[in-house]
């Protein structure tokens, strides 16, 4: 395995319980992290513009904003109403100068049985967000999500359809790797090269935790890396082989992780970073 | 909608922890159902000789024997006993009259993070096993899982893979599309066409039940048909475009119904098979 390549990205729901956010830039900044991922109910909290401060007084690179997306709605009050949200999503993206807003599509709406409307839900959002993120400049990154949470949270649930989304919806648009998501898939290294040569600039962000076995809960059992199955290793090579250059994130949502002392669990992302990924 | 195509069969662990084989058969003769599929936990217990009695004094259609495959295995010595166990597997499937031997193909061996590796033991462990399984006239059904089992239980986790290796493997080899598994996926329409395109004896078995929303534990909360979000008589449409011909399985893996009454959960299915599916 080659030298770690990608500097290590602090998505701030890996301490999602302890910590807010000026403390978590700053426990992260302690140990020598230079990215950072904010979460809106999280900026909500501290203000746009002193998050803005906080962020840039420590150096960060903000990786992301997570997250925009959930546009399948029952009615059309529901989806336009996601719409607006998600160009509010957009503004704040550009105020804390994130490299991508992270979308989590949406998943199929309640009561509902029809998946393939719940994708072109998906899809219209996107494309009515869209200019205004162009405008903008601010990259709206699709994030497939594990096909468990497809009734719940997204509909995307590949990089295969990820990447026919972007085909469809052009320049503005592309895509988050996370591995935990997408390790599974045996055509992850196919679909990752297509995304690179379609456009160089569609992967806008990697994503690291790790698959734990036994998993014991959909939502919050996702494992620290090197604690499960996923050889990220191998997964970071075909990212370096299709010319990716950011950070690589790491993104644990997990009750068991939240109970620990933070400043411990970042120095365990550094260490994991360093010796596993 | 059209009329209800497929007879219905009912998979033994429906009723799991309330019946044994016997039980299981006539609770299901008593009710109309035609058809029944054996587990291999279940057979052992009654003895394969009586149960083939009991299934045939009952007039049942033997629509699968659960389950070949768990074909990886961490040294050499496994995954023969691997290969050894599916060949008694295919004997127990022709004592019973089974349309196919159902395969749950394996996870990724424990401590491991070789997903290719896995891969291929599942393709080397289904060759060693076909020859014997087409001089027997037994079918293997690759039953494709849902991602989230793709650690624990099989690393073949969509319909597209499971047509690629029946590609690879040749005659004798298909698959089971089970709802639950292969819901969420946006390409399941075409890769339903593409086994029936490719071999109109490709698509082996049809297995039914629902999607919870929410959905509260990985492997026992697999809802009744018509409780959660799958489009079922989608699914089922694009079975009959393909020329799917046999029985439609109810298979559900719960912890709640395993709770119920058996004869009401075995009336509750041909109910609901007869109005949602």
């Amino acid at each position: 395995m080659g030298a770690i390549r990608y500097p290590l990205s602090f998505n701030q729901y890996t301490t999602k319980l302890q910590w807010n956010l000026r403390e978590a830039v700053e426990g992260c900044a302690r140990q020598g992290v230079r990215g950072f991922s904010v979460w809106r109910d999280k900026l909500a909290e501290c203000g746009v513009k002193e998050a803005a401060k906080i962020l840039s007084d420590n150096g960060m690179t903000v990786t992301g904003l997570c997250r925009g997306g959930m546009f399948p709605a029952a009615d059309a009050a529901g989806r336009r109403a996601a719409i607006e949200d998600n160009l509010r999503a957009v503004e704040e993206a550009v105020a804390i100068d994130a490299q991508c807003l992270v979308l989590v599509c949406g998943g199929v709406p309640e009561g509902s049985k029809d998946l393939h409307g719940a994708h072109q839900m998906v899809r219209d959002g996107i494309a009515a967000v869209l200019p205004h993120a162009k405008a903008a400049g601010m990259p709206l990154a699709i994030e497939p999500l594990h096909p468990m949470y497809a009734a719940e949270r997204s509909v995307i649930n590949s990089i295969e359809h990820a990447n026919d989304l972007c085909d469809e919806l052009g320049e503005g648009v592309g895509i988050a790797v996370d591995v935990y998501h997408l390790w599974w898939d045996p055509y992850l290294e196919r679909e990752i090269k297509r995304a690179a040569k379609t456009d160089p600039k569609r992967i806008l962000a990697f994503h690291i935790c790790d698959w734990l076995v036994p998993t014991t809960d959909i939502w919050l059992d996702r494992g620290m890396m090197g604690d499960g199955c996923i050889d990220i290793p191998q997964i970071r090579g075909w990212m370096e082989e299709a010319g990716y250059e950011g950070f690589a994130e790491v993104e644990i949502l997990s009750s068991r992780w939240w109970k620990e002392d933070p400043d411990e669990v970042v120095r365990l992302c550094v260490e994991r970073h360093a010796t596993v990924c």
